[in-house]
């Protein structure tokens, strides 16, 4: 018995020994690291010219920022035993140990037990300085420190000099994990993939590939002399228009005998057009389907066999525009637009809940210092830029974001401060696009009330930011102009009479017209009392003389704002009304804009071209959102979902059941009128519901909050049965 | 006769038409161009990340900027005919005639008649976006105007942003006159030279090439497997040395047959070991010289042939340090080091009048906003930048550097305003190196007399480009700044008890030490009155109690302050001493630094190590300022020579002759103890001179200016010969 005890004992020090090798292991495993928001920056620039329109380069038209191109990457360890490292490094590089350095580009390194500092110092003008180092316990991860100056410098003596000036973050990476597929290697997967149907037209192929896709053509069997015209069509309109569709590829090729060739740009397509001229030939043509590998960790499932189809389709534009970045739409653009982002980023929180698309789109979209215009030269997509962080931080927790990025807000809103008026509002300059949507005659002139709104929002932000991090001063001062500027909004804008906030005032005076953008907002801000925001309901949001909006992108937040005061059943309808219209017109995504008066190929035409609309926007995709936020009704209290809140609405569906991502995994739900099953694997819960009955959750207590009103407290890893009569 | 009048008029109509067609061809030149600065940001990238030590890459410790990745380039043509135009292109681009895109990457624009504008859009991100087109109007040249934020959207209705917030820069140009020499193809040329002496040491060699030399080495006839080593020396001792060198090559090599190697860093060197392990075998070893193409256009020569001797050696050390461009040194650093730099740019003015080299090296080191440390991390570095506009700008009256750069001026003195104490002075906090000069026991701490006097010229500076420009009320904040500066460090630093200003005060205090550095800069900026100048000239510059000063960087300085008091015969015997002392030495180039004190291989140590010193460093050449503008007396008053004046100052010397470069020609001068000539191509010149008697001067008025003071006015083109009798 005695030595079973020691067996046991040993047994438990072997454990613990295993477990601490285990973890030992998982905090060493190797990865490129670089400089934070570098990679993403350089991948933003790559990106983002790729554009083409009918064969021509398109390129955006804000300024483009550069990585640091000179970075010094170094950790300090302590050894039990000496051990050897492999060095993977882009760019020209040196390495010292204890500041002693090693000959030439060595891609091996020796470690001596004991404590050591390892640096690595590393030029690349054209990719990111990146590193990967791989020992035992020496490699490369983010617990390294990175700075774009090491003030290294040493004095007469040789002295070195003490680099208390010098700041140093903690380096960034991704899921760079292999050493031969460093950064400036990243590239999307891809997967072929056969058309639908294909017909012939001479020597040449029309093809349907069933449904919008995104990818290279590839012609199988291809002979002969000439040029290949390749004509991408979101519609079968657009890929027979051998002048009016918005992109094509030509291939100039000499084949001898049947070759198969690809293209080299991804485009955005269900048909393809591929026009041969007499003496080309071809067998047959595929596409190479690219994609994001991201995961769906969301669902969504109802009574509603329309609004099921409505969230797949969603699911499926949002998973064509997620790719190396949260993108407008896939066809045209393929630009990174912080308003469109914005709202990627809210509907990624409920169906992939994927943090580096997330922090890398933020990151593309900011550039680097110094400002010298709003982000995509939009004032109020500067403001959503602000805002997709208060979210990002409400639904992740990541403070590491803030901290690193502190200061590339504060510079972005110090240039929004530097261009107030005396008032303290923003109005367009000379050079600022005020966008607010694709609306006709919308008035841009003056201080628009909707500008003041996001500023405020962006404010109480910085505001938030700065109180995280403790810079008191400046948190004082963000928070007493967002205060200000709140107040301001109110006296300026309010019309009593309209029971509204107008659209605008010019010279300081008040004009006449209401619109529906600020009033949405101030409802979801909490910028109204209580009655306000029923006025602003009746005689702004259900009220069809206020000019109606068009676009999915707007339509987001009218919706959002009519679910906030409880219109869920009015708002599915409106859903089934707007995207299962789109449906019905054929669509296999969703659009850019969508205006049920029109009638058939009108619909393809926009920027006055004939296919000028994207038939796959991301901004299409909302219903992914307010589903999960406004009928699955989960959202965070706190940050990372320490503290979370499930309100069900059924809205009019018999049932519904879904998952919401977080953190820690997804929070479950089953609702119909008369059942409701929830289980959490994170933080503390309130599942909050109104019912007829005195609600019925065994091993749980019910808390009453009012008339019909009830709240049980969802503990993580138990399941909760509620038996209950929906009101 | 009636006919040859016809005849003559034709003659003259057909001259005019010549004439204009040549002026049309002159104006219509094609060159590369890009974006102002951005060529220069990204050279100096590249040759800053050339150093290495013992083999090891050895990087700056500063922020790296890089060029603007995506610019847009555009001019308006009124063409009388068609035409077609040829195009090369770094980078992705696009190309548009009055905004209609073309298809895809063409070669040739065709361009129609009338009035249009073309237009290129560029993305490139490892090297700088540049374009040439040649056509027979339309070439590329820096009339084209370039943006890096076009702002050239487009609103629903496909209407074109208007722009007016863009801002269009002039474009850049430089030499690239050729289309197949593009900037990034930019190289120095070399030049074969053989060793003067060389001697067997086993398979190998010990070359020398009878002076400081620069380039790669080139193994001629190697033959075998194995690791040649190739150990550099400025001084033999170093060559031999193969482990304390501070530079080396290994080259791994395994030829069958004999085979001629090059290495692929070039070098400093006058001595080459060859190292060469049993089983490789050469035939011989010779270099490539890299040099800079440039010109000699100012000269000096002299009775005294130790200071010919001493011209040429700095000539040559000055030649060797001027590369693209001007370094501090060839061996070690091979950076881009603003007080450095200083020097070379006056130097350049009476030697090459080189203004690309001028312009480039103010734009390296520069960089791009944000500012995040004072160049290269030193405080009185930035004011050498400041200083070196200033100089550039009177040299050379090139107002388009100022105009296009104010904004980084601007920038770069935000700041150093934002790091100035309650007193409005700069103290060194955390990461700024305050450097001053190589010297024992130089204290740091506090608020130093010497930083706050070059920090008031800078603001001077400053003023007086924002009053160029127009920029009114910052050109009164930077006056008023400047001039309360100046007043504070009067009353701060001047102690009467010793006759000069201290070197730094402690919280508000002045402290005891007296030092040369504040006191000689403000001798040549005129910041003290007649009286104090007498008692600085005594009590700190003539008094050698003061703390002696060992590099050639700060005797120019210190020199300059004594000429500038007339002190040439003491300067004279200065510079026979010093420089004279370091060619008794052996000298072939000028040294980083020199102490007469020092014997034997102490002469190379530094930093620590045995051959850490720099033998050929530019603030070495020194002489070839103090000669020209000292002795020659050769200096502007007024921007680009417009006014000038000349006063010659033999110092002791019987007789010198000489050139001084400007922008339209050399001023020449012969001086002997009785006679002046003087040839001027340039502005209107005072010719200044003090004479025992009246002097004669044919063709010109003599005016006398006080006791033995004469003035003569030199015009341009005309040769001036005085009968004088010197002093």
């Amino acid at each position: 018995m005695k030595n079973s005890r020691y067996f046991n004992l040993l047994f438990a020090i072997f454990l613990i020994l295993v477990l601490s090798a285990d973890a030992a292991v998982a905090q060493s495993k190797a990865t490129w690291i670089w400089y934070p928001g570098d990679f993403e920056v350089w991948l933003g620039n790559k990106m983002q010219n790729r554009r083409t329109e009918r064969g021509t380069f398109l390129p955006p038209f804000w300024k483009f920022d550069s990585h640091y191109v000179l970075i010094d990457f170094h950790k300090d360890f302590d050894l039990s035993e000496a051990e050897s490292a492999e060095l993977f490094v882009e760019g020209q590089y040196s390495v010292k140990v204890d500041g002693k350095a090693i000959f030439g580009y060595p891609s091996k390194l020796e470690i001596p037990a004991g404590k050591h500092r390892v640096s690595l110092k590393v030029y690349n003008q054209g990719a990111v300085p990146a590193v990967y180092v791989k020992g035992k316990k020496v490699v490369s991860d983010s617990t390294w420190l990175v700075t774009y100056e090491d003030k290294e410098w040493i004095d007469q003596s040789g002295k070195a000099s003490d680099q208390s000036g010098t700041t140093w973050l903690k380096a960034a990476s991704w899921n760079f994990d292999s050493p031969s597929v460093p950064p400036s290697k990243y590239a999307l997967p891809t997967q072929p993939q056969s058309a639908l149907r294909s017909e012939k037209k001479g020597n040449g192929m029309l093809l349907d590939f069933g449904k919008e896709t995104f990818g290279y053509v590839k012609i199988h069997g291809l002979r002969g002399r000439g040029n290949v015209g390749i004509y991408y069509g979101e519609s079968k309109e657009e890929a027979l228009s051998l002048d009016s569709g918005e992109t094509l590829d030509r291939l100039d090729v000499n084949f001898n005998s049947k070759t198969d060739t690809t293209t080299t740009l991804t485009k955005a397509f269900r048909y393809v057009n591929v026009v041969l001229p007499a003496g080309l030939t071809m067998d047959s043509v595929s596409m190479l389907y690219e994609f994001a590998p991201v995961k769906d960790r969301g669902s969504f499932l109802c009574s509603d066999p329309e609004i099921n189809k409505i969230y797949d389709v969603s699911k499926y534009t949002f998973h064509l525009n997620t790719r190396e970045f949260f993108i407008d739409g896939i066809k045209r653009d393929r630009w990174v637009w912080s308003g469109d982002a914005y709202q990627s980023f809210l509907m990624n929180y409920y169906l992939l809940y994927d943090s580096p698309t997330v922090t890398r789109t933020l990151l593309a979209l900011r550039g680097k210092d110094p400002v010298t215009s709003h982000i995509n030269t939009i004032m109020d997509y500067t403001f959503y830029w602000f805002m997709g962080i208060k979210d990002y931080y409400l639904y992740t927790g990541d403070k590491t974001f803030i901290e690193q990025f502190y200061p590339r807000m504060k510079s972005l809103m110090d240039y929004c401060l530097s261009r107030t008026n005396n008032d303290g509002m923003l109005e367009g300059k000379a050079g600022d696009w005020v966008f607010i949507d694709w609306a006709d005659g919308l008035s841009k002139k003056g201080e628009l009330s909707f500008e003041q709104i996001l500023f405020a929002r962006s404010l109480e932000m910085m505001a938030e930011s700065a109180t995280m991090l403790n810079h008191t001063e400046e948190a004082a001062n963000y928070g007493q102009l967002a205060k200000t500027l709140k107040v301001k909004i109110m006296t300026r804008y309010w019309n009593a009479g309209k029971h509204a906030l107008v659209h605008s005032s010019v010279d300081g005076q008040q004009t006449a017209n209401v619109t529906r953008y600020a009033n949405m907002f101030g409802i979801f801000f909490n910028y109204f009392s209580p009655e306000q925001e029923q006025e602003v309901k009746k005689h702004v949001l259900l009220n069809d003389n206020i000019q109606k909006i068009k676009t999915p992108y707007m339509r987001f937040y009218e919706l959002e704002a009519l679910c906030a005061m409880g219109e869920q059943p009015y708002v599915l309808k409106e859903m089934k009304a707007y995207w299962g219209g789109m449906l019905k017109e054929g669509a296999t995504s969703f659009w850019e804009e969508y205006d049920p008066a029109k009638k058939g190929t009108a619909h393809l035409a926009m920027y006055g071209r004939p296919f000028g609309k994207s038939l796959c926007h991301a901004w299409g995709a909302s219903p992914l959102y307010l589903l999960g936020k406004y009928y699955l009704g989960v959202k965070p209290l706190s940050p990372a979902y320490a503290e979370w809140v499930c309100a069900p609405e059924l809205g009019g569906l018999k049932w519904m059941q879904g998952k919401v991502p977080t953190n820690e995994g997804e929070i479950e739900l089953y609702c119909s009128r008369t059942e409701i099953k929830i289980k959490s694997p994170v933080g503390t819960g309130i599942l909050r519901i109104k019912s007829k009955t005195l609600p019925v959750v065994p091993g749980a207590r019910v808390k009453i909050t009012g008339a019909g009103l009830y709240e049980i407290a969802v503990e993580k890893g138990t399941e909760y049965k509620v038996k209950y009569q929906s009101i």
